[in-house]
Parts: structure tokens; C-alpha cells; sequence
């Protein structure tokens, strides 16, 4: 027996609908890649979506087309976005930080036939554009005025472009359940790997991150994404603030200090979402001049594991309430959030930031758990780690074209690759990658766990921990440390500072000391880069 | 192209497997029917509903099947909800205030197989359960103790009968769009029409009701529905609660206001949803004792238009928030709700009051518009009314049986049977019911506005305005008046009270004075009897 109820398809253009009739005047500042910034409306944002999606099917583009996007945070990356889903395509947001031979693999991959780009990324574009065949259409998103020289082929100028449009279009009738983005996860092994998120899981991800404990978000609040709509959907919030009606702030290209705290203060900023490396930026720019942020009240710090004084700093000198978050662009991207749950709503101090630190808990749509590699679930008491698998409406079920297919199991869970732990008020912290632990005699060692204790030392300025093949255990952990300037710690310095804070089989076999240590694009540690280096290492007996 | 993201259901169990595996030792508190207030918590909810589900199962129900429920707001009660949705039948909840033959209608209407229901209400079931022959069996919410003598055939007692079962169970698979839940309407006129939700538009309704812009919940909240879980499905509370991990606290059978205080000041409940009467109740005890609530945070109040003074005390007087809302049966319930927007942000007084007064705005997932007779929608400009008309996932599409047809229209509207204008801010006021609303030379005129503004005269303790045929204007509003103990007002003072606060056309062309006016076992003004007894009134020429 079936329920009677209307068969309403979650679609991401039912959004901005939302916002154009509900909150049609709310504002979507930005601070444009021209310069100036510049200020419209969702009701404004929806009609120039509607020639967009006209122009698109004008141009014989249509359902299913992978429509690519370069391009910062803007109202107009916004626009594009709704155009597109709106005629039925699907956005396909590309990271410009990747290398252009990168991104010419992953526009080839998924055949991407059209590209709108921020003037920023045009000189990348003019390199890679004629590699990808099934480009068709280049459209820069300027006005007259701002359009550079470019021997591009297929070329428009966006205000020109719209302009010829007269946004009297009907969105065309999809299923929830087609594709609506497209984002590669660029690992640090392999190609590039293609998720596809579809209407349905857009718009579910929107609600469960605008709930009071994910996000918490209102129409009175003032969101300012600082993390890029390229960089996993902007963790949802251009969809999640056209569908509660907040006003939006987009910092455009400039995420330094000085200018993110310019746009939090002058537009008023209530709610904002970046990587730690921004927040770093910006709680330094305040102590060096001094200022406040009378208006934040909440941010939400994802990405990368957010170190302690950032918390502590926020939530003591500034009143800001931080929110650890950690999530996928497998999975939407959020996963869990670090809002307190009335269980340990008690604590106080550093009990309460140890909470904080954690990766925090998943919310109604996401399950997780931890097993072991024979796919036991592990228990859930805070110390117990092993491998962090994911279930939900918002999860990837497959990667474009098939590839990853080891990551998926037949009960639907997928393998995040992350090594976690989940204690038993639910909160979940990451303690290493699966490619990263070391397994040394059939039990696991955290990488992370070694790292951050020994960057503790005071001499010490970096810490990666690698395993080592040993005749006995398999792999023992080798600590490569890089000194701070000026600074010398010795092996037993280290290692007497380590003592008795991790178990004794946990303990480095050796430590040895580096210049430097190798790095991602994203300031992550290459461990695959270290493991090579010292692939012939060998333990004193 | 499909998006390639799981194909994760969203089913009304996960709701309670989220809660027991998250938020397992959140408490659920129950004023018992027996007598005392007893307490479990959502880990323990879970565990009970796996036993009624398996009960069910080897009882032999199965999907599909309608089992009833007839029981106040208790633990107990959602355990059987839990369990009826987890084994894939769907839980018809009955409405006790209703007439005996109504009610066995309904029953049979639905072909309830089973009955879960309180003590309170077994001498009515004993009455009618020999009259509805699809029921196998009847299962009384109480332990051994207070299991009282009855003739009725099928009968359980609950805490023996889920003690057969081991809880070893798993929940069925079902598709997202199966039947979870029903609920009659009991219209004035006509038979009831039963309302059938899908798992679907249950969870997505929990999802938009736990919203900052709709109730607002959190985990950290205490939430007391005093609004019954057979009255629209306590507003979605039963499953919101559960899916974000707030504290419930359930009130039983005693809505009055020193009980709903008890609970409120012991539980330290910070949220809670009921009508208007209930909200009356407890500012009269309030006012009576002295009493405070420095735990109560919000309220929303809907089911009937909220008085004036009673969100003014609770702003005023007890810095209580009051949301305002409107829905219906049909729409699982919520259609929208009073939160401040932005845009009226900055409004106080009276005019503030004047917002909170209207019914609220739509949140996404409910579509709302007004349409004059011919279905051509009216502008929003917060006067025009005409009939109030909504389109959503959680909106029904028919009703159980196929009555109501044209209730629903080719484009997914349902006609909600209210007449209502929408201001420019989204803001929606209900005018009248469309049965209501006096037809005058093809123009309408309000009769909930002639009867607000009737009641302001001191001397009026009720009013009433119904259409009466006229020769030239087709219907001209007559206003029946009952005054207040030991005052007289006369129709020219009442006229003259009203005068130039509304259109001149819209005034009554006469007025009369009854010692009472009829009403509805709900406490709604009977219309219909009121028009059949003015039925022969002719206007003076």
C-alpha cells in the first residue's frame, strides 16, 4: 500500500524558486572578480538563471551535458549553477588549483561541452581548451567592458551573452534522482575520480546542513562562504541559503585575512565556513590590528583537522562558536559536525575543546561506523580505531565511469579511506588515512597520534610518521622530524618526550631529522612521497 | 544521466535507529495514564518497538495493514508507532474525541486490523470494536496491574505481550513512497476522509519542521507536545524529536494548565506545540499562581487562530517566543509558520503583533498560492484573498478511497477549503473557510474579520456572521451575537462600533441577539447549524 501523498521531486531549482518568491529581496553581495562589489537579489539571481538555462538550450545543449564552471565565489557562479540545473544539465565544478594537465584529463573525462570561467582562470583555460574536443562553448563571466583579448575558440561574453535572452523559460521537469553536480576528487594515488551528486541528494544535503545542530541556519543570518563552490559544493551552502533565505556573501577571489574580515564586518557576516588555513589567516590579521567581530557568531571549520588554538582562540577572544566539521565531496561533503550534544554539554575547558577537536557526530542521514579489514564492526568507546565507513542519501554509490569500485560494498557502505575512532556519545575523530597506518604485527598505529605528539616538543617544527618494513612486525614506525630554526633536538630529546604518552609498542623504532618534509597543492603531507624516500630504511638491530 | 548517490530510503524507523544509536540515553518522559510520570530513553523506545514488530509478525500482519492506535501522547505510544512502521504496516491514529459512530466508521473505513489503546478509552472501544469485524486484535496500553476486566474479544495486555518477544528482529525493507501513517479528517459536513502519509513525507516534513526558520529544534531542546499524536501527527514531533535527539517529555491525558505546568517547570522543557485552548489554560494558571517559566523558550500554537493576548503575554510577560502556525491534516501538518523573517525584522508593537498574528510563511517544501474561483492566482499584496492553495512532498494527493476529488487539481494543488490572502513579505492570513465566506454580488466578504471586530465591543461575548440569501446581492452578511452576562448591547451600538472599520459593503445588513451559538465537539462555531437556522431570515427592506 502506497502513501498518497503528491509526488513532489526534490530539485535543485525548487531553491532558488523558494528563494525568488519567499525572499525574493534578501541580497547576495559579492565581491567580484573585476573588483568592485557588487550586490543583487534571489529574485534578480533567478531571472538571469532563467536565461542562462534559455541560452543553453538555445544552444542546443541539454539534459545529462556536463556544463563545467572555473570560477570563484560570485552570485554569478551562483546563476550558472541554477541555469544549469534548471534545463536539466548537470554543473561541473573544476578546482583551479589542480595542475592543467589535470584538469584537461578530468574535462576530457567527462566530457564536459561547455565552460563558464572567472577571468582569473583564463590563461589556464587558453592552455587546456584546445585538449578537450567536446568543448563547444567558453563563456567568460564578465560584462563588455571586462572582456580580455583571447584567441579562444566558441567564445561569449556572459552579461553579453544572457543580455540576448529574455528569461521567459519554464525549468524543464527532471527526476530527483538525475544527476545535478559534478565533482573529481583529485587523490593523491591514481586519477582523478568523478562523483556525481544528484537533485535529490543536493536538496537533502541542503536541509540536513541547515539543521540547528549541523549548520544551524536561519533567514536572519548572513552566511559568507569562504570555502569555494569548486571545493566540494561550498559544503552546501548555495543550496542550503536560497532554501532558508539567508543573505549571502561571496568573497569572490581574495580569501586573505584582511579581505575576508572586510566582508564579515562591512556586510555584516553572521555565519561563515572555511578550511583552517583561512581562519589561521584571519585570527592573525585580527591580533595584528586589534579588531573584533562584533557580528560572527558561528563558523564551521572542515577540511582539515582544525588545530586547538583556533577553537580556543575563537570561542575565548572573540565569541565566535566554532564547529568542527569533517566530510567528503563523496559525501555532499558533510559528514559530521561538532555541535555539542547535551551529553557533554556539561564540560567545561579543555574536556570541552578535546570534544571540539574531534571530528564531531553524524546527523540524521548520514551513518558511519568503524571496522576492522575483515569488516567487523568495532565498538564505539573512544579508542577502538579502524577503518571509517559511511551510508546515506548523500553518499556516492559510484564514481563516474566506474572506477573505485573496491570502495563500495554490497551493503552500500562506503570506505572513506579515513581510520577513525567513534566514542559513545557518537563523536567521531579521524586518526589517520587507511593508506597511511602503520600495521605493525597485525595491530594498527596512528600516524596522526605520533605527529601530533611529537610536534608538541618544543624544538620541533613538523612531524610524519611512516611505516617501515621490518623483518618482524612487518612495519614499525619511523619519525621524521624537521627542528624548528635555530633549534637541534636530539633522537632521545624526541623520544623521552614521547615516553608514556602513547602505548610502548606505539613508540618510534627510530627518528630521523629532514630540511623539509614533502607537501600536496593543499599543504597536506605527501606521505607516499616519504615512504619512498626512506623505502630502503633500515631499523638499527 | 543519473546521479550515482545511494539509493538510501528515507523510512520513519531510521528515525528511531538514528536516535537509539546517537542520542540513546536521551531521555523520553512520560505522564503515565496509569498515573505516574515514568521514564525510557530512545535506546530503550527502539528495543520495545523491535518487540511490538515482531509481536506483529507473528501475529501475522503484515505490510500494508492499517493498525490503529487510540492513545494519548506517552513512550508507549510511539513504541507502537515504531514498531506498526518498522514490520512495514501503517498506524491509523484515532481520534477519541470523536463520536463512537464516527469512529467505527473510520475503523471500517480503514479496515483497521489491530488497536493499540489507553485505559482511558477502552469503555468506548468496548462499545464499538463488536461493530468493526476486521479487528484481530486488541492490545491495552498498560501492564498486568492495571489490566481491568473486559468482555472485548482479541485482548492483550501490552507489557505481557511485547514480553513474549526477544526484540530479535529486523526491520522490513520498504520503499520510501509505502504508507506509514493515516489520519481521518473529520469535516463538518460529509463523511471523514482519511489521509495516508508515505514514509517519505513523514521524514521530510520531521526534516522541515526541525528547521531554525520553522520550529527550530535541537538536541539540547525539551520538547513537550501537548498537541496529541492523533491530532496530525503531534505536528511531526513524535518523529522530528527522535531524528535530532531532543529530550521529549509526554504529557498523557491531562492537558490542563497546572498539569501542563508540572511538566513544563520539572522537565525543563524549552519547547513545546499546542492550540490555542491549551496556551489559555496556562497563562489563566500562571496568572492565578504567580508562577514563571524560566525554562520555556518557545512555543508554537496553531489548529485555530491564536487571540491576540495570548501572544502578547507570552512575549511580554514570560519572554516566551511564539510561533503561530497553520496546517492541516492534508499536509502532514505543517504548512507554515510565523517566524520572523528579515524583512520584518525591524518591526515593533503593534505592528510586530500584527505579523506574529497572521498564519505565517512557507518553508521550503510547501508551495502556497491563493486563486480566485476561475483558478487564476491573485496577487500577494496581503488583501487580496481568494482560495488558499498549497503543493508539496508532505501535501496529500488524494485521499484514502478516492473521496474529495475535487479537492485536488491537474497541476498537484490542493485546494485547502480556506480562504486566506498572502502579503509581499510571504506572510499568509486566513480569512474564512471557502464554505464560510459570504458571496456578495460576486465579491467576498470575511466573516472571521466582521466577527474579530464584533467581539471587540465590550459588551459581546461571541459572534457569529453567516451569508442569508438576499434578492439583489445573492448572500448579504448577517451577524448573530450572544452578549456578555448582564449586558444588552443594542444593534444600532454594535454597528456603530463597527462602522468605518471596515469596507461599507462588507457590514451586516442586520444583527441579532441569541442566548447561545451552536458548536462543534472541537469548539469551532458550527456554520452549517447556524445557517439552518437562519435559513427562512429575510433582511428588512
Amino acid at each position: 500500500m502506497l502513501g498518497l501523498m503528491q509526488p513532489w521531486p526534490l530539485l535543485c531549482h525548487k531553491l532558488i524558486d523558494h528563494a525568488a518568491l519567499q525572499h525574493g529581496e534578501r541580497e547576495v553581495v559579492s565581491r567580484s572578480v573585476e573588483g568592485p562589489v557588487v550586490r543583487t537579489t534571489y529574485a534578480a539571481i533567478r531571472s538571469r538563471a532563467k536565461k542562462v538555462a534559455q541560452m543553453l538550450v538555445r544552444e542546443g545543449f541539454g539534459r545529462g551535458d556536463r556544463l563545467a564552471t572555473m570560477a570563484w565565489n560570485t552570485g554569478r557562479h551562483i546563476e550558472v549553477w541554477y541555469g544549469i540545473n534548471g534545463m536539466g544539465a548537470v554543473y561541473h565544478t573544476l578546482n583551479p588549483r589542480l595542475f592543467p594537465d589535470q584538469i584537461a584529463w578530468i574535462m576530457n573525462h567527462a566530457e564536459d561541452k561547455a565552460l563558464f570561467v572567472d577571468l582569473t582562470f583564463l590563461p589556464v583555460i587558453e592552455k587546456i581548451a584546445p585538449r578537450v574536443p567536446s568543448l563547444k562553448r567558453i563563456v567568460v563571466l564578465a560584462d563588455r567592458a571586462h572582456m580580455p583579448e583571447t584567441g579562444l575558440a566558441h567564445v561569449a561574453c556572459f552579461e553579453d551573452w544572457i543580455a540576448e535572452a529574455d528569461g521567459d523559460f519554464d525549468w524543464v521537469d527532471v527526476d530527483e534522482n538525475a544527476a545535478s553536480g559534478m565533482c573529481y576528487t583529485s587523490g593523491t594515488t591514481g586519477d582523478p575520480k568523478g562523483v556525481v551528486y544528484s537533485h535529490r541528494s543536493n536538496v537533502l544535503h541542503a536541509m540536513i546542513a541547515a539543521l540547528p545542530d549541523s549548520m544551524g541556519l536561519s533567514s536572519r543570518d548572513v552566511i559568507l562562504p569562504v570555502v569555494p563552490m569548486f571545493h566540494a559544493n561550498a559544503w552546501g551552502l548555495a543550496q542550503s541559503a536560497p532554501m532558508i533565505g539567508a543573505k549571502l556573501v561571496m568573497p569572490g577571489g581574495k580569501l586573505d585575512g584582511a579581505s575576508v574580515y572586510e566582508m564579515l564586518d562591512s556586510e555584516r557576516v553572521t555565519f561563515s565556513a572555511a578550511v583552517p588555513t583561512v581562519w589561521l589567516m584571519l585570527l592573525q590579521h585580527l591580533e595584528e590590528t586589534g579588531k573584533a567581530l562584533p557580528y560572527l557568531r558561528k563558523v564551521v571549520i572542515g577540511g582539515a583537522a582544525c588545530p586547538r588554538a583556533v577553537v580556543q582562540k575563537f570561542e575565548a577572544n572573540y565569541d565566535v562558536e566554532v564547529i568542527h566539521a569533517w566530510g567528503m565531496t563523496e559525501m555532499s561533503p558533510l559528514g559530521s559536525l561538532g555541535s555539542i550534544k547535551p551529553s557533554v554539554e556539561a564540560l567545561e575547558g579543555d574536556e570541552r575543546l578535546d570534544v571540539k577537536q574531534k571530528q564531531g557526530h553524524p546527523p540524521f542521514g548520514v551513518e558511519m561506523k568503524v571496522t576492522d579489514d575483515a569488516n567487523v564492526e568495532l565498538p564505539r568507546d573512544g579508542k577502538t580505531f579502524g577503518r571509517l565507513k559511511v551510508r546515506g542519501p548523500a553518499v556516492a554509490s559510484a564514481y563516474f565511469g566506474g572506477a573505485g569500485q573496491e570502495q563500495f560494498d554490497a551493503e552500500g557502505w562506503f570506505d572513506t579511506g579515513d581510520v577513525a575512532h567513534i566514542d559513545a556519545h557518537g563523536y567521531m575523530e579521524i586518526t589517520d588515512r587507511a593508506k597511511d597506518v602503520i600495521k605493525s604485527g597485525g595491530e594498527w598505529i596512528s600516524t596522526i597520534a605520533l605527529e601530533n605528539l611529537a610536534v608538541a616538543h618544543p624544538d620541533v617544527a613538523e612531524a610524519a610518521a611512516i611505516g617501515v618494513q621490518h623483518p618482524k612486525w612487518g612495519e614499525r614506525p619511523l619519525l621524521v622530524i624537521v627542528a624548528k630554526p635555530g633549534r637541534a633536538p636530539t633522537k632521545a630529546e624526541v623520544l623521552d618526550f614521547m615516553q608514556d604518552k602513547v602505548a610502548k609498542w606505539w613508540m618510534p623504532d627510530d627518528v630521523v631529522f629532514a630540511s623539509e618534509i614533502p607537501h600536496t597543492a593543499t599543504g597536506k603531507i605527501q606521505k607516499i612521497a616519504l615512504r619512498e624516500i626512506y623505502k630502503d630504511f633500515v631499523f638499527a638491530a
